[in-house]
């Protein structure tokens, strides 16, 4: 019987020839990631331990872009532990506020992951990592300083589903218009515990940000993780990034699934997924008028260089609705000094958002951006829950960087060709 | 008997021919300021007196600046209090995050104060528009609320210490080292509720930002206002700005003065106040090997332009040192797009800072930069009080943006001779 990449991935750190999903193995982890959230407990646990040292300083990347520069005298203080376990744990990859930038973004833009790797990161989208074809999952805070501590973990193989875009996508439709997609068609827990294996004609053509983006909110419907088959966008991803080796692996034709789910991706406009659940995903068109207070372009989903362009393109020109705040904010330092050049920074400077330091902030609630109780924000991030981004009582709507510019100049939910014929 | 700038201003507002030092008067004010901090309480109380509308929705300014773009949900619905209010009164500048800046930077900029004005302000830096040879002084909440129902308030004449600045600054000596040294000469209440009036050959030849940056901190010195003689350089910057008349007043030559007080200004060196008073004032060639963990470029007191391209002079080409966080926050949009066209955004990303949105942020312990215990900050901000940025164990070290960009450099207080030749 064939494997799927991920059991392959598996088997392979695991020292086994073959893994099924349900076997609980024990497998070496390449890379182990921490942030100023999760860290702190990790580092907490890891004393415990009573071990010394971690089992690779060059593996153990430590990175505080939750709520930094500190927020608070709390959120300071929490940045400091993952500073101080750096310089004593001598970490090649601990990563300053200024020369760093949302994790995410962060790891495959700085080399530390590449095809075939195991990835674990206590936190729940380390799945991103999935778009460069390795196997990226979030685990606790506990689990991360048992692999901090000996380089491995133990995982239960995951069943996988399969997913096959076809066709070619229309104007403005990207990877967040994909991954809410099929997430509202399979639900917040379609995929529950499940590799999302994406492939088919679309994405082939997808972007290498666009499959960030998708591997990224897998675990949105309950996913273990995202996977992509490497191909030539990939090596051109990794190459004058990835400092060492890597293996490219591809699931057999006569793989294992749970589903197979074809999706006509031609069909599918610009998303937007109404509070308080990724799953409520609809065409902007379908929608309705409204009003919105604050709109945010940024975060691990859709902080990318691409997202970027794409919302300057709409913004070019145009200026921010006055009764609307936006907020952009780059994925990481190199992404804000990519755009700077490109002159997309001042575009956005002009058009009146404004414009932050790489951080998660807003997203998650933690700063940079909260709203106060009835407030409605449209934003490119991942999450919609209730209270998501402040108060209780306000709303997120989650689309992506096209949708979000035009509706940021309308000052409500808008397509992107109201704005740009 | 002749009377000062500041006396005058003050007469011909109350509708007098004269006024003398202690005298109570009830004066017509000609702008009122309030932020996200101050502005709600005087929305509250302005709302018990039954008054339906300010005096005048032109003279009445709001600016949400101290915890925005919101660090939390307390900050939102205080900006909320603000937006709301400014929308129902129909507030023509009630500035908004993206097209905004800090208070004391964005007043002046968008024309909104002129030679010989009155202006109050909920906020203690409101002494820096006397930059402009206006009168400016911060007031309470309370007082603000009376002055957005009647458009009139209360005052106590100051007495006036005059201050002549003699010579030529040596490089890198700019306004915030003529203020931190001026106030380690008189003491923290060295000019307690007395107005400040700045002179001499040294004052001629600053800059408007370097007079911005003592008028500011003239509050540190206790004072009620800092005044500055109009001169050309009053005109210049006011043109194109300030959209209607201005009166030009000018201290008589048998003016009364509290004090008169000589400067050599000629033998001043970079200034560093060490903690916790702005008092403690050195020439930093003094202060022996002091590590630093954050550097913050930026305030009501230093994120002007000019201060900018004074840190951008030292740090192009050169790196923020590893183990400090150097954050750089232009005071307004304005200044941040000038920045960005003059290539100084693009330095300071290359440098390693990050690059905030125009925010009060770090300087008051809001936001976007605090310090953990035992931290140690270089900020060019206006206080360096106990616990200002953060934990009250932590320290922070006052100085201008000069010394700030080679400290960052360096990795610790230093001469900026010590990076560029």
């Amino acid at each position: 019987m064939g494997m799927t990449i991920t059991e392959k991935i598996l088997a392979a750190h695991a020292g086994l020839k073959a893994v099924e999903p349900g076997q609980l193995i024990n497998a070496k982890v390449d890379l182990a990631l921490g942030n100023d959230i999760t860290a702190p407990l990790a580092i907490q646990e890891f004393k415990k331990l009573g071990v010394k040292k971690v089992f690779d300083p060059e593996r153990v990347v430590l990175v505080p872009d939750h709520f930094t520069p500190a927020k608070d005298i709390k959120s300071a203080e929490q940045a400091k532990i993952l500073r101080d376990f750096a310089r004593e744990q001598g970490l090649t990859h601990y990563f300053e506020i200024g020369r760093m930038g949302i994790e995410h973004c962060l790891l495959p833009e700085a080399g530390l992951v590449g095809p075939g790797d195991l990835v674990i990161g206590a936190d729940s989208h380390t799945c991103t990592y999935g778009a460069l074809g390795a196997f990226a999952t979030g685990v606790g805070s506990t689990d991360l300083a048992a692999a901090m501590a000996t380089g491995e973990l133990w995982f239960k193989v995951p069943e996988t589903i399969l997913f096959r875009y076809h066709g070619k996508l229309k104007p403005w439709v990207g990877g967040k218009d994909l991954i809410l997609y099929t997430i509202g068609r399979i639900g917040v827990d379609g995929a529950r515990y499940m590799a999302m294996e994406f492939t088919g004609e679309a994405i082939t053509n997808l972007s290498m940000e666009g499959r960030f983006t998708m591997a990224n909110m897998a675990i949105e419907a309950g996913g273990k993780n995202g996977i992509f088959p490497v191909d030539e966008k990939t090596v051109e991803y990794i190459r004058g990034r990835l400092q060492r080796d890597y293996r490219i692996y591809q699931s057999d034709p006569d793989a294992r699934y749970n589903q197979e789910i074809d999706i006509d991706a031609s069909k599918i406009e610009p998303q937007v997924a109404l509070p308080h659940l990724p799953e409520n995903a609809r065409s902007v068109k379908e929608i309705g008028e409204i009003k919105i207070d604050q709109v945010v372009i940024g975060s691990c989903t859709n902080g990318r260089l691409e997202d970027l362009r794409v919302a300057a393109q709409i913004l070019k020109g145009q200026k921010v609705h006055p009764e609307v705040r936006l907020i952009v904010i780059p994925g990481t330092q190199q992404i804000y000094a990519a755009a700077l050049a490109e002159g997309l920074i001042a575009t956005f400077i002009e058009a009146g958002a404004a414009v932050s330091t790489p951080t998660c902030g807003p997203c998650l609630g933690g700063h940079m951006g909260i709203l106060a109780k009835g407030e409605r924000a449209l934003a490119t991030t991942n999450r919609n829950f209730v209270g998501r981004m402040g108060h209780p009582e306000s709303e997120v709507y989650l689309a992506g960087p096209a949708v979000a510019a035009a509706s940021a100049v309308k000052g409500r939910i808008a397509a992107p060709e109201e704005v740009v014929k």
